[in-house]
């Protein structure tokens, strides 16, 4: 619930951690759009998703943003004082739901995606990871809006349900499928999973804050202080692991454009001196 | 501490440089991703990072300006006279952490990436500069927006700490791994050093300005300043200079390529005389 007022300390901290996400989700989106180049083509679809997934996480930022900030007014001169809320705005917490509705399922997509299963593994994951995403935000939605503790509590609970399928079907059902992975790809996709539900596992946390009688401003404070810091490491930090994935991968597939790309095929980069024959003959 | 009031002379002096600033980081980043094509794929990294950081300065800019202008206001007809502090609204001093605390990591990353150097050489330097300019930028901020001078000198003093650490693995470790670097990267990168050493510099004096008793309008407008003109030479400026590390290695490791671009090897420009019948030769 919005709390009646924010102390000037309490304001800034979420403003400024709020115009973080934006600069961070914005710029990773731009950085993973500009490095197509640099994977082999099959890969390039799990980057742009990726920055897809970033670029809608920045444009809902940007609405959170405006949204907090017509929110609370302070009558202090200079901006300083304490912040209460405005008449007639308030901050739309919905925002956060339809990012998460439309990007958690493509950021299980993309995980799926750049590890180029074969086609009918993929398919078998994908009807069950999205599926279960969707129902997982949606289930959240109605106990976050809601001003009662039980409510919020029922829907915590159900909306937990999808969660722990989604965390078997990738952690037992998607182990059976790495056994051809190269041993790199083994290591990052397990800390990618070990990165998701550590992330993920701020949101139930900053969720459960009124249930604890955590409420009023601090909590909230530390809500959006939660939710926003997961969104930077589940998007943009997950993102750059993705293109981390795809070059080994692409190092692995292609040792010519190894080469071409200063590395040999473990991904090591090789010393600068030795480096002009194998390039000049892999153009 | 933001001063009660500004002259129209002081007002305009930081409302230009913050412009000035925004134009240099947007077109400085637009460039550095045009000139992609310009140098081999494995320094095409060091750029892209190089744009990113002044794309990430230019929206912070973008938003320190219009912080700026709404947290100052004139009765006088047609908007010349003094200033003085808007209600409700003040200037955000916490977007210029942000930015740092997103950029100064990276711009230690793009030094390290575009040298090139072995992959355990690269790792061990950016495990201890990273975590190092997160901690001086998130230890100077508590300093930044006490209105004490005994807090802003102690996290004065532990932000240097980390500061003085980045120096000694830049000029100390790092000058190890040199040896195998050409003579003109060798000079660029001591070159880049001084830079860094001179604008990083201009932020501990900046933020000392109120310990010296050179508080109000116009240590205000000089910190304001200073922190502006910091920013266009340790991004911009230092982001063309990688662009030049990264063509002079271009050129040393791959001779055709340098012919294609109209060099030798040495980086040396031809006489566009004698340019045609080499670079006919390499398409």
């Amino acid at each position: 619930m919005l709390p009646d007022s924010l102390s000037q300390g309490q304001f800034d901290t979420v403003y400024n951690l709020l115009s973080l996400v934006i600069a961070a989700q914005l710029f990773t989106a731009i950085y993973l759009l500009t490095v197509q180049q640099r994977v082999l083509p099959r890969y390039r679809a799990a980057l742009v998703v990726s920055a897809v997934v970033c670029g809608i996480a920045a444009y809902h930022y940007f609405r959170i943003f405006a949204s907090f900030k017509a929110a609370f007014v302070t009558e202090a001169v200079g901006g300083r004082g304490t912040y209460t809320q405005a008449v007639g705005d308030s901050f739309n917490e919905g925002y956060r739901y339809i990012d998460w509705l439309l990007t958690v399922p493509l950021l299980l997509l993309e995980l799926v995606v750049v590890l180029a299963l074969m086609r009918k593994v993929q398919s078998s994951l994908l009807v069950r990871l999205v599926p279960a995403a969707t129902l997982m935000i949606a289930l959240g939605y109605p106990g976050e809006v809601s001003d009662s503790n039980g409510i919020r509590f029922v829907f915590g609970v159900l909306s937990t349900l999808p969660f722990l399928y989604i965390l078997y079907v990738l952690f037992v059902e998607l182990t059976k499928s790495l056994d051809r992975q190269p041993e790199a790809v083994r290591r990052t996709v397990s800390r990618m999973r070990v990165l998701l539900l550590a992330t993920w596992g701020v949101y139930p946390l900053a969720y459960a804050l009124p249930l604890l009688g955590l409420d009023g401003a601090s909590a909230w404070v530390g809500k959006q202080a939660g939710y926003s810091i997961a969104d930077i490491l589940a998007k943009a930090l997950y993102g750059l692991l993705i293109y981390r994935i795809a070059r080994v991968k692409s190092f692995a597939d292609d040792p010519a454009f190894a080469a071409t790309e200063g590395h040999d095929e473990s991904g090591q980069p090789e010393p600068t001196t030795q480096r002009s024959a194998p390039a000049a003959s892999a153009r």
